[in-house]
């Protein structure tokens, strides 16, 4: 049995509504409108435990995966959503002991997921020309201790970034068709580049400019998530479902072709070709 | 510059059709029907160049991501897609240093995926009772140097799971209904399950299982991925797509509930709620 | 310039806020909460023009067409939607002079698109064992003068249909699969068969009772429907979308095959094989 | 029972493969490579009956659905698919009576919807500049009996059209944005416009234009549609489908706002707001 220790990150999942997610500290208290709980009564309990408030309401305490601790991100931004976050972390190929440079941070979402996937032997370079949305991811790592992979750098991108021969690159900015050759100078050759924008307008301005710059297997995607309801007997998905949150474009930084040659292209649909 | 090594896995993408794998070795040379590529003639190159096989048939350079090791894995059975993949990653917190169970191993792809997300010191077990599917997945392992992060077992898991207070648990196997009982054998209390099923009936199934045993916040849903046409001018989704690969079941495992108490319920649709 | 007369049916869409469908006129008023407008006022006006109500508020006057008037249908059940109900027409050929069964009439969406599909030479049988159901679907078709095209029948089709050698049945009942032998005695040989149904078990069950009797070229189908903003320079879907409806099922009623030879089938997808 | 009559169309369906439509001749022979059936033999049988070949072939006799029919069309262009035509008869409001204007004619899979939608006293008129589609449009609708209900004009509607007041009119033509205006002359006010376009750019510049020119209740949107194999005990999504067929644009022509108004809009998304 897994029991719960002071400076653990629990989620307390009410029976209905949203999930807490706190440090463990002896003395501390977690207030809800459902009544209240003293950390020191989740602390060398086994995690999956049901507590209850000192109004009788129950919690299951759980370890947050990083998916729950990505729907709990505080934003001032819209935020990844986990079902882009995963397949972005494929894509780039964002693993332990990875470096990955991100613009603009936002409310840091995508922040944390690269944070936690190259570990400790990993690093983040995070960009935002705001410092309050630096501000405010950097607390969100703080609260999940991660703060110390990424380091945030108050920049606007158009003035290029500091690093070179980065591995891997994401852009969730507006205007990301601006800055390729800001992205070309900080990635090394071969590496991983990856966007999100939300219209088609911006998705056929960045195709345009990948073309001008030495891009090769650019691919467009867009993924979709349904859920279902859990009945067993009466299976079918909800009624309503997210429709958009934004295109990913994914490329690859080559060398500029020594000649006249084009880019090498590939089938845009590697699923397809299974 | 980053210069290509002996040693190093290298994707070599023609102009059209599929792209190599290789494991790069002096003396070695690469056979394919458009000419032969020499992998001396590789090796101090920078990654992301251009090379030419003896019948002038050019190959970009690349490291293969996540993404392309995925999608080159030798198959004998339908694997899991990098789609579905990514999001379970996320959805069973499967991270650097984290260990984690699978059973069946089929082709390796999950495997795969699994064993680069735990980086070095991560591990997975992975469980399959045909011996010819360990021994597929384990060459398919072994060509991009992560086998020894797996632990494979060629065991029926119908007589249970070795482990005990495993951190996350994946079933890719038809009858996933009749394994919850092992599931939490293996599984420490709060930890993470997920299953892969291809038909509703056997979604039903689970989920009238998974109410007969200790889980919680129980999850269906199910992902899809659709590529555009890369033409800036004539920005336009593919004519064709994957239609349905799986869908995903996830759930905690948690405590019994003390007496008579039903196990807590949330939000069937988490992102729904933000 | 085509100018409303009295007696038409009226469609008044305000800047923001839902429709009003109204049957106009003179001396009558129609009252919102943005004020009030003289139908008389309408009248020898041009369709497509503006009006104000006395507190200055503007509306659009345009016919209705059959989907607004299905998506103004008063309600006190789930309705067919629109996108759903134009399929169903073609697949069921559902046009000018045709007879078609449906069952249950509830809120009497379907029964409305049947209705003016069928034109003023074909006929609706609606049925329903609900007399409130019935009413309600009355008013609804009355409202739009259709209700002459319609008979109902207060009737619950465990017992059969009235009907033989109909040309095509569609079925809105959760336990669809209760009724094949009444809705195969109520069609002619060859007519096509369709019903919608929320969950999977009810496709299952549906299915596997068409295997017990003589249908063939069965079909399932989901369709989905998603809206776009329409900013030409920010294209891009909404964010939030309808998830389900239901699933669609189709097929044709066939003489039982003579001997012991089984239904033909044909391609699952015909789409698909386009 | 209905019997089948010398004159009527009949659809003939082989066990694997695709359909055959027959207009039955006493006399004629269907020539298939499974063998021929004499129309004679399938004159007086009941629709829904099982015929043989001399090969001993079988196939299963019906009346084409208009969704057959669309399947069956013969074309040398891309035609609009029945999932959207369906939903575009609705939108339009296009029923027994109505007479519509479409362009370009193509192969005439919509002129087809909508001759049958309208019934013997509605009326189709259908542009293209180019004769082949024409002739090719105008052989399909013969072989199955509508071409009366259409009037083919060999005209570039950049030329404009010859109608006006119509009460509705479809637009599958690339530059869909070029012909607003011939569009408003054609149409009476307050008139439903509808247009379907492949690709996203070609949807901005039409919203661009649309913006331009006195249209209301603009709504772009998207269909898919996705099969399910019909197996009750294993009910899944077929392995692929269409990802894109187009997107359908619709809008109302309405009268020019007297002064400075702007036109009034409504919420994109009809469906969201039920």
């Amino acid at each position: 049995m897994s029991l719960i220790r002071a400076g653990d990150l629990a989620m307390l999942v009410p029976e209905k509504g949203r999930p807490f997610i706190q440090h463990l500290q002896p003395g501390k208290e977690l207030q809800t409108h459902r009544g209240s709980i003293h950390h020191d009564d989740l602390i060398a309990i086994p995690w999956g435990s049901q507590v209850k408030t000192h109004l009788d309401a129950r919690f299951l305490v759980l370890e947050p995966t990083l998916h729950d601790l990505l729907l709990r991100i505080r934003r001032r931004s819209q935020i990844v959503f986990p079902k882009d976050i995963g397949y972005i972390l494929l894509r780039l190929s964002v693993g332990p002991g990875k470096t990955v440079i991100e613009a603009g941070t936002g409310s840091g979402a995508m922040t944390t997921a690269f944070a936690w996937a190259v570990g400790p032997t990993g690093k983040v370079i995070s960009y935002d020309r705001r410092e309050d949305m630096i501000s405010l991811a950097r607390e969100n790592l703080t609260r999940i201790a991660l703060e110390d992979r990424v380091v945030f750098r108050n920049h606007d991108v158009i003035d290029g970034f500091e690093e070179e021969a980065a591995e891997a690159l994401f852009l969730d900015l507006p205007k990301a068709h601006l800055y390729l050759s800001q992205v070309q100078s900080a990635l090394r050759s071969g590496a991983s580049f990856g966007a999100i924008l939300p219209t088609t307008n911006q998705v056929s301005q960045l195709l345009a400019e990948l073309e001008q710059h030495a891009f090769a297997l650019v691919d467009v995607c867009e993924l979709s998530l349904r859920y279902y309801k859990t009945i067993p007997e009466r299976l079918r998905p909800v009624d309503r479902m997210v429709a958009h949150t934004g295109y990913l474009v994914f490329a690859r930084s080559v060398l500029p072709a020594a000649e006249e040659e084009a880019a090498i292209e590939t089938d845009p649909d590697p699923e397809h070709s299974e």
